[in-house]
């Protein structure tokens, strides 16, 4: 693995949105992968990504894509594998019609992470999910075609955190999310709403909260996955932060579990191979920090490239009867488009595409 | 009650810094106190109090208090009630020399909020725990002295939600707060740490916001508070809000209760007499609101003058088996500086002053 | 004046924005004015205030208005008194219809500001501005109708600062203004954009804060305002700030004037009979701050209940050859809702209505 | 130049505060520079830098330095380039020292800006300065020592930007800064200052910014630099943003100039040799954005590293006579640590080390 391959061309679908842009960016100076198209929505096509896209990260769009003509929606699209940033619902239809057409679509919308033959990637915590892509090929006749899908931003922090805690029965999660801006697009979150406040709630977030971990942390069953036997509730609240989704959890075990041994199981924690060495895998997924008054957003958010979640200040809980601690991981990176390119890596080394 | 008074003097003690302000601020117009000395530690002593305080709340200190000259801590304090603004190791000598020679306390330190026979007064909550005064003064012969604290600001709004919901039986309660930075007094939380952050971690608080509801909540059992049998887990975090503590609360119940159960306590609660007729005491101690997005601190911080509690977002929590709702007050008006003055209306309706 | 009068009136168009909503709260309890109608685009219309509005205010909207219906832009507008929050195309329609149909506008909106005939009112600065209404009717045959407007919200400030020194003969005058996020309305400034970041650009902003004061601080000529001799530079940034515009202003005079001469006539200023004595304006209209740090947004903003500029760091400008300083004003208030209905009372009080 | 050289050890005076740690962040990796001793007060001598630096960018402190040993102010210090983050005050005495004993300062520090033998240097702009120091060894005996500063973080982007026109000979600047909290040190500016809000006030900032820039564009004259003969006014703010200040600059020129004399001035604006080739030098000084709203902080504050001064929004100022843009630069990346590597690096490749 990681020998030097030709690179392979991309499509990023929603290319000029938020998440887009964090698509394009990410996949500047990709070691296996170019972005060949750039497709959005009519408003979009037919102009120059550099026109169409107000760029709304630090710095400049990457010189490569500036030029580039912004495909429309219904494009017919050259590119094997498919990034989309779309909206869920445009994401439902125009990703099925390509996955049909025999495209691989690694998909940060929410339109499929709930159907049961598509998996929510999180490749350190359930590659093996990535099986389904061949029970899709069998079940909707997709040829080379696939879709996966990666976890709501929030998700990815607390599913990776309890990953390596699956080996003591996780019972119940209770879960409080303090979210950054970026996870509302762009123009997103009015100044006007989250300037000196916080907003304790986002349209639709709790129940995803809530059932993508039993999904993502359940066992593949043939042609679809068994979701984990879990108790989950979720707050969800908007802070005023730019990136970084903060969680505080509190988890019931099956077993008697000590501080070591949670400890251990996040140090040692790096998921299977080829997971470990695919060029977006972080050294270390999770990240233990050892100081009272972290993880914290601003500080910990680029840990591992974006792509770590940062663990702190565990501690006993006896009102679940279990423990507490806080976990963080950049949104628009690990919650979305990094997730998404590191699922591509996995579904590429694995043969799927 | 409320029949014109000649207004009685008062003293702040620590009246220079954040709170210390606060209880300027509010004293200022007061239909029963007025300001007539205020003290503070060896810096500011003997300055006019307009140089010596650095004003941080809007606008100017009160015209009546500029040109006032602030008096050593080891004054001879002429004012019967005694308002403490005090950092608690500074309070624990003050406060208690204070009361020996005479003088009521009405504190906002934390130095003698467990102490068994000192009452944590929310006098919606637990009106009834003043009686402690009369206590005191037997054990310690006292006089007319008496020593009464306000809770630490985060469980302001947490006792104040769980007061009405007492009959139905508190068994478990789990809370994650998200705090404002003028909870850190002044200057405090440093803009570099808070900017586009959470810090997740206040030094001290998880223990007090664990700790103090079950006092507060407890009954009054001869010359002491019987702490109230119940779990709590708590997770304390700092959020870039200028005011207003907002707390993610779940709770079970011993018994079974219905949202509409929860709903009408809450509808229904005001505090038994003297309270709702107080100068200082809120026509709704608890405001449930029921848009989908509230309480927010910027928007709800200043209802009932600062003294509510808001509400909302009740639902079933599944993991704790109860329910789940967010509760928010102003910290340094109803978590500091105004329950104080609260608590000091009560003790003069009730006889104490 | 302020005998007790019978309240008078009035409509409010444009009622579910962001000014409409400041124009709600501070009309609420005014002693000459009701609320009677409240007019919005068609996607308000026929609903209930408290519906269609989302109150972006904190609190709640004033139950009188709540349960109010929105009326259309093309209703039959009763009331004599209208006050005008439209955006600037739709103001340029509507509000010369009602004034022709006999209506007095007082408009928010900068679509007549600039019209030689129309006054730019800002009564402490030019309350004989208002005598263009009587030219108004006869020109255009209105009957009782009139129309008058109030300044950007960053003219305000500069022109109230800069009209008690018109004596000293004003001659240039430079501004870089730092302007709080409210000004862009709802939802306005995304949050993406303006957290930990300033927009050193406001579209459109800089022309009107260049000549609007021209023509406020020019003399009555007639039938209209001879614009100031005077030369102006603007340059215009948004900063994250909730309400209150702060302005660097630099200006020369024709005369040698001394810093005594510049604080005696800020001090001296309240504008001429009957201003001083309308219900909405404050007591001193230029506050001069001596603290080596003011005037500062968000502390200063309240003063005179949001209607007061305050000024502070007077000091000389050795590059535009005069003074420098800097000035702030609420910008909802003083610079938007506040000066249009302190307009309304003077041409109550001037007879115009 | 840049070829492979054995790294010099340098020491780190201040090591411990805001800026030290920029130095130590900005170091780790250098080609030429390796830290070897870090110094700073009695408060964190002895102890290990991981504990004595309460770290506060964003990850953690580089491995390298972790675990050394953080030595007194009165060290022996080997290393023979040495930086300095130390206080004004304490600078004075030390750094004067440290050249006396023949190590060569790159200060950060005012204590010497404007002392007429000792240059501030801005290599783009004024790299011959660097010649002071032969003089200042020859004036004072100081062997292999010198002294060298970088100027005010402020003053940096102005003069950066105002270099390349010096040929249009300047002779009035007005300057208006929106300076970042960083800029503030840590703690620094307190959290309940600054949110919410502009603190239009920097204690002994003015002054600084008006009489650096005359210093660093005048003219070597042997053993002193003859002050650029031009008037400068500055007002100084702070703006809620962690990094980057952002001036608002408006200038008059000797000579009749056009927007493309000064758009080319810059576009061909690098330094003279070796200044281009310097490790931390970045490839355009000067980037002129052409988008109506920029520069922005945030999005333009890591440019070239964070060495680049961002220019845009350049337009006649009628007031001034002349021209006006906005500037913005990273304060404590060019306008402290970075500039004094980069100053470091020149003296290095000019034989001074």
């Amino acid at each position: 693995m990681n020998q030097v391959r030709q690179p392979i061309d991309v499509a990023v679908l929603g290319a000029t949105g938020a998440v887009g842009q964090r698509f394009i960016q990410l996949l500047e100076g990709h070691p296996w992968f170019r972005v060949a198209e750039v497709i959005a929505s009519d408003r979009s096509a037919g102009r120059r990504y550099g026109q169409a896209a107000r760029w709304v990260l630090p710095g400049n769009p990457p010189q490569s894509v500036v030029e580039r003509e912004v495909l429309p929606l219904d494009a017919d699209v050259q590119s094997r594998i498919v990034f989309s940033a779309l909206p869920g619902d445009i994401a439902k239809t125009v990703e099925w019609r390509l996955a049909e057409a025999g495209h691989v679509i690694c998909s940060n919308a929410s339109a499929y992470r709930m159907q049961p033959d598509v998996p929510i990637l999180l490749p350190e915590a359930n590659a093996e999910h990535a099986a389904l892509v061949a029970e899709q090929r069998k079940k909707y006749g997709w040829g080379g075609g696939g879709l996966v899908t990666n976890s709501n931003c929030t998700t990815a922090p607390v599913v990776m955190a309890l990953a390596p805690l699956r080996r003591f029965g996780i019972e119940a999660v209770q879960m409080v999310s303090m979210q950054a801006i970026s996870g509302g697009g762009y123009p997103g979150v009015s100044a006007l709403d989250i300037t000196d406040n916080v907003i304790p709630f986002i349209n639709g977030e709790e129940p995803k909260v809530e059932a993508e971990p039993r999904k993502m942390l359940g066992a593949l069953d043939g042609d679809h996955i068994a979701m984990l036997d879990c108790v989950m509730s979720a707050t969800c609240t908007r802070v005023p932060v730019l990136d970084g989704h903060l969680v505080a959890v509190s988890v019931r075990f099956a077993e008697d579990v000590s501080e070591d041994d949670l400890l251990a199981a996040w140090a040692g924690f790096a998921g299977r191979d080829p997971v470990p060495g695919l060029p977006s895998a972080p050294a270390r997924p999770v990240e233990y920090r050892t100081e009272p008054d972290r993880p914290q957003p601003r500080r910990d958010r680029d840990a591992g490239n974006g792509m770590a979640t940062v663990v702190g200040r565990l501690r006993p809980c006896p009102v679940i009867g279990g423990w507490k601690f806080l976990a963080m991981a950049h949104n628009t990176v690990r919650g979305a488009a990094g997730c998404s390119i590191l699922n591509a890596e996995l579904l590429l080394e694995n043969g799927y595409v």
